[in-house]
């Protein structure tokens, strides 16, 4: 290749895309723009940017320069959205800690990233000290706190608000290469110990500009925009927020934080600060939406991404029927994570199955994702709706491998494509549809059964309120799927009802007759990771012969 | 600096940011979407790729290759998109020729850039033997013909069409340095030669990401979405014409090319194809309002960028009175182009004239563009809406420098800020005003007059259709500012009629009473620039001692 480079004149600005940059447009046009942390605190983009140098400030008076790590514990706060930019501006990498995984983990996690200081939300103590157990923690400790009377545990440097207070503002953010790392957090896998993903500034900054476009630029449904009212109600530990927290900064909302997730809190936010826009896990949804509290709050035009699981046709309907704009958003760990958006395209009909249709579905790929169904040669499937493969992607913000693990690393990246494990479709409207993870595939009689979908279809039961299938060893079959369900509180039905709902879908050529289970088990609850996902190695364990 | 570089496994992917990729999405979501030239043609995105697929093959058949520098002479049309994205696909360089120039000027920019192609458009064959005369052509020549009823001239090497027929349209592009010059073309200054400029792969994806999320987060007015149907009306020769083109073909949004612009044209395509988003300079804008051929027509709904010169209050209340959602864009060959957008904020008033405040001020500063008001050391001056100094700029789109030229580079960037030779002021909502060119200023008796505030007020006038203010040579004053006005066919104004309108806003301190003019001058036509701009250099010369 012999292009000619471009070279500027020595003057010439090469602008670095760095995290400081997604500030510019906001306080040029929105200073006055305010944030909120639950009922403690409510401020201004002007001091947002002010509370940014403060505690880059505060944390070089502690010690930290760049390439140092800088993890944190906490909830949903102006503390985490403050961190999400104080510590990469720096120079230095924010570690993400998982605070749903076990102490001993956390401890692994801690330990091989490295972390040099570590910032703890005082509800964490008791983890904390459970954590400490295991490893030779930090002695940069700093407590976050939001009550005014506490007593600073011994060992810790200071408290988050009195750091701040005592630092300078005006700490000079200095230009630096945009592949410097800025984030890092560990994915808990099917195996082995939870594995350091990465991301740069640079690629933070892609993965903003691109999600923002294609959220930006739905012409109805699933639209963000510059008046909207934004809360999370995903962790800020579990990848970046799905980046919502730089795309809502970016265009200047208005930003709304609720700490600890607890429906009746979260409803109460909506309603005061008439919240327009969040994403988050279907579980949560299914609490938010089930609450009591929600009962007689009025919810239209909510709009709400729902990911990390598949989201169920039945929890859809019912967001819709409540006026909420919900739809399917995906990505994972590896990949900063947004990949698609479950979007309407211009030509959709208006018609409410076909509605639930898009919403369900797991999306069209957001600008600059190269999006990919293929074969073990990595050769595309067809578009047919049908054909499976293994879902594959490039993207300007994908992890560049997992920390100190390069087997794994080239597993993930074998190809020149990172591959996501899951199993999906790409049908003739260019819409990505999830199948199935590779590792929980049901392989029933030599035929394949996806366990998302039989999840699906037994969600549109009137009766049910959750339901995941699981695989179990069968001697005739090899494999066959087990529903496990949850009936809604007050309904009734027995097995012979759920086999005569799935069968029906059998009998029209939707699934298969090898799909439809030989029998369903009724409980109480699904568990769950510490991300909220269905946890279905330990419902496999537990189910196995139930 | 001692930050963590963030490096990757060895099969993984680092994604370079290539103009290809632009293409991602609109093929993957929407390949069906139409574009349109004219009533000639009509085809899919599908056809688009598969042409630019072919085009690259049919320049690589004439001995194109990396690093070569092709030039286009063609009005707006499907071929000068498929250029945008072919030429710099290859890693050759797109050399956008302004037809408007002097034939000597047209062979000098072509001699400088070392076209080693030329495309041209056989209604510029006249131009072309007047531009062959001043130098050594390209041996390259490819004839773009709208008839199929042509005669190839001597020398050129095929038309078009034929060529792409011939060519495969599985061209494998290749991955490269996303630093590597995609673009270039020239600027006319005040003095001198034409300034070659020069853009990256990277630059125009990141322009292309950053003005996407602008247009598309806007709640209300200024808004553009995926089903959006696009016209441009600035030529494609003139700075990626705004690099609207990117951002269309991103979106996926139906596209149309309407040739060489003539109001009657424009009109029938806009009506026929239900074009909703365009830009153009005022003068274009003005005659297609005034045109007849607009009377009848619904305009409404119609979103329409004006930039190249600042948008008169007068002409956009005429178009805010048709329903057309005009307003503001700012930037320069130098800038890619795009800087501000004169966009409404959420808090906006709802007041027919605050309304129209809004959409004549240069306007918001899009993503990423650090955009400051300076004194001559390159401080700040207030943002109070009164202080006045030189607008500078750094962005990620700004050319790097001027194409051989070290002087003209080293100023254009002296103290690390792109310089815009561009006065304004920012008031205390973040909006940019640009008051005056620094080169065009006139200072009278000692103080500062505003020429660009002078046409506002003077277009105010029911009277006049349109308006350029010069600075002539006074003995008394040193300079004083000279309208010169066209009047709306029709209509009648004397001098006096246009002194005490001006009058009347320096009695109530609008202006000073220094920028009251002596006189005025009714004139049949005001002289533009190659681009369309009003050619002050030109009028002054004619005008001086009018």
């Amino acid at each position: 290749m012999t292009s000619t480079p471009l070279d500027g004149t020595e003057s010439a600005y090469a602008y670095p895309l760095l995290i400081r940059q997604l500030l510019l447009t906001p306080l040029a046009v929105n200073p006055e723009q305010q944030i909120v942390y639950r009922d403690r605190t409510r401020y201004t983009y002007r001091t947002l940017r002010d509370r940014i140098g403060r505690l880059a400030s505060a944390l070089r008076e502690i010690g930290i320069g760049p390439g140092d790590t800088v993890a944190i514990m906490d909830w949903d706060s102006n503390r985490y959205l403050e961190s999400y930019f104080a510590v990469p501006m720096m120079g230095a990498v924010l570690m993400t800690v998982n605070v749903r995984l076990p102490p001993e983990q956390i401890a692994y996690t801690l330990n091989h990233s490295r972390a040099k200081a570590l910032l703890v939300n005082a509800e964490f103590m008791p983890v904390f000290d459970a954590v400490r157990a295991h490893f030779d923690c930090p002695d940069r400790l700093v407590l976050l706190e939001d009550d005014s009377a506490f007593t600073l545990p011994a060992d810790f440097v200071g408290e988050y608000e009195s750091l701040l207070a005592a630092a300078s503002p005006d700490y000079a953010f200095a230009d630096f290469d945009e592949n410097t790392r800025a984030t890092t957090f560990y994915t808990t896998g099917t195996t082995g110990q939870p594995k350091g993903v990465y991301f740069s500034h640079r690629q933070l900054v892609l993965h903003t500009l691109a999600l923002a476009t294609a959220l930006s630029s739905a012409p109805q449904e699933g639209r963000i925009h510059r008046d909207d009212v934004y809360m999370p109600m995903t962790p800020m530990f579990h990848v970046h927020a799905w980046g919502m927290p730089y795309v809502a900064t970016l265009l200047g909302l208005k930003q709304v934080y609720p700490g600890r997730y607890a429906p009746e809190t979260l409803i109460d936010l909506l309603k005061r600060e008439q919240v327009t826009f969040s994403h988050g896990v279907p579980t949560l949804m299914h609490m938010v939406l089930s609450s009591p509290a929600a009962a007689n709050v009025d919810l239209n035009g909510w709009k709400v991404i729902v990911g990390g699981s598949a989201l169920p046709r039945g929890l859809a309907r019912a967001a819709v029927e409540r006026g909420i704009d919900i739809f399917t958003g995906y990505g994972m760990s590896e990949t900063c994570p947004i990949l698609t958006l479950a979007q309407h395209k211009s030509s959709m009909p208006d018609d409410a199955e076909r509605d639930l249709d898009i919403r369900t579905k797991t999306g069209l790929p957001i600008p600059l994702v190269d999006l990919r169904v293929v074969d073990t040669s990595i050769n595309d499937v067809a578009h047919d709706g049908k054909s499976t493969g293994e879902i594959v992607a490039r993207a300007p913000w994908l992890t560049q491998g997992y920390v100190g693990d390069a087997a794994a690393s080239e597993a993930l990246w074998r190809g020149g494509y990172l591959h996501t494990s899951d199993i999906g479709v790409i049908d003739s409207e260019g819409y990505l549809q999830v199948t199935d993870r590779i590792k929980d595939v049901i392989k029933t009689g030599g035929e394949w059964v996806s366990s998302l979908e039989l999840e699906d279809l037994i969600s549109r039961h009137p009766a049910v309120s959750e339901v995941a299938v699981i695989c179990v060893k069968d001697v005739k079959w090899g494999e066959r799927p087990v529903p496990l369900i949850v009936l809604k509180p007050g309904e009734q039905a027995d097995q012979e009802q759920m086999l005569v709902h799935l069968k029906g879908f059998a009998a029209r050529g939707v699934i298969s007759r090898f799909a439809v289970p030989d029998r369903v088990v009724f409980v109480d609850s699904i568990d769950k990771t510490s991300v909220g996902k269905i946890d279905k190695k330990r419902l496999r364990a537990r189910y196995q012969s139930a």
